[in-house]
């Protein structure tokens, strides 16, 4: 059960969103940035990777099964790449490059002061540029928020995985922004 | 040395924020809600409080010393009760009601499982509404992200607190989006 007043028809973050329009909005538009603009070199399917992985890394059971969905949504419906990364990535089919990039998301996911300039080094060699390199704390960083937003309110976390599938195709479509729009009021206040 | 290539003269967080202005207007936006906004039954002092707390926990050097002179700022420069909520906030002359709340934010440096619902239960008695304990949690998350991505890219950290000072008051009073302008372009892309 919730630890407060939220909306048990909703799973996970939109729960606590749909209590909180006014953080909801920078909420979702941070991780739209991040993981969905495709302005950006990494691929969607490798930043939902790193999201995934590092909620995998802070056991949050609903961030790790949606952006798990998501990732495999952009990645061919390849569920078991997604397994196969949270469990063992430097045995994964995935480029060097976002090998060394995940070193770097589970040494934020420790703590910022763990990432060391040879990490850093070993990601250039792998070919990651700084923007790269930048994306990948930030991500990192941010997931230490959603998954302790979302295990920290003891929101309500379906086990069946079906749903998060159908929901992370829309979201791999659409985006965070349109689709946080279907449990959201209009416009929140702050500008 | 940063790790990227940061502009060395902005400190902490504003130089990651200058290299990825994109990224930076949600984490302005949600800062700004959560420790600025007026409207608000914890004080801008009470939030800033939290955040210099969990930012401690962190021993995130930028963002403990920025936020504890924002805190300050706003508690007529009682700099002193912010150096004793950091040491030990159960002694600090801070309402109890406070100091459950702190609790709550404790535990979620370490992970969000680790909020029970007697915490819960206990900032309830001392008072706190579901509101303000889902903005704690909130605020703790988000400084566990904020406190990663300025020490993950190794940012610049002056020792001086002179400067965090004169900087605290500024955001005080005029806060964060507001005083972002002045080293952030003018409008970002996504929307």
């Amino acid at each position: 059960m919730p630890h407060i007043a939220l909306d048990e028809h909703l799973p996970g973050i939109r729960a606590a969103m749909a209590f909180r329009p006014e953080a909801a909005r920078p909420l979702n538009e941070l991780v739209e940035v991040l993981l969905h603009n495709p302005d950006n070199t990494l691929s969607p399917g490798e930043r939902e990777l790193i999201a995934t992985y590092v909620s995998s890394l802070n056991e949050c059971h609903y961030c790790q099964t949606i952006h798990g969905a998501i990732a495999a949504a952009h990645l061919n419906d390849d569920y078991d790449l997604v397994k196969r990364v949270k469990a063992d990535f430097q045995n994964a089919d995935i480029s060097s490059k976002l090998k060394s990039l995940l070193v770097i998301a589970a040494k934020v996911q420790r703590g910022g002061k763990n990432v060391k300039a040879e990490d850093v080094t070993a990601a250039r060699l792998a070919g990651a540029t700084d923007t790269e390199i930048h994306d990948t704390v930030l991500i990192a960083a941010a997931f230490c928020m959603y998954n302790r937003y979302v295990d920290g309110l003891a929101t309500t976390q379906p086990i069946d995985e079906i749903p998060y599938r159908e929901r992370g195709k829309q979201v791999a479509r659409d985006g965070y922004v349109a689709v946080s729009k279907t449990y959201l009021p209009a416009e929140p206040i702050v500008r």
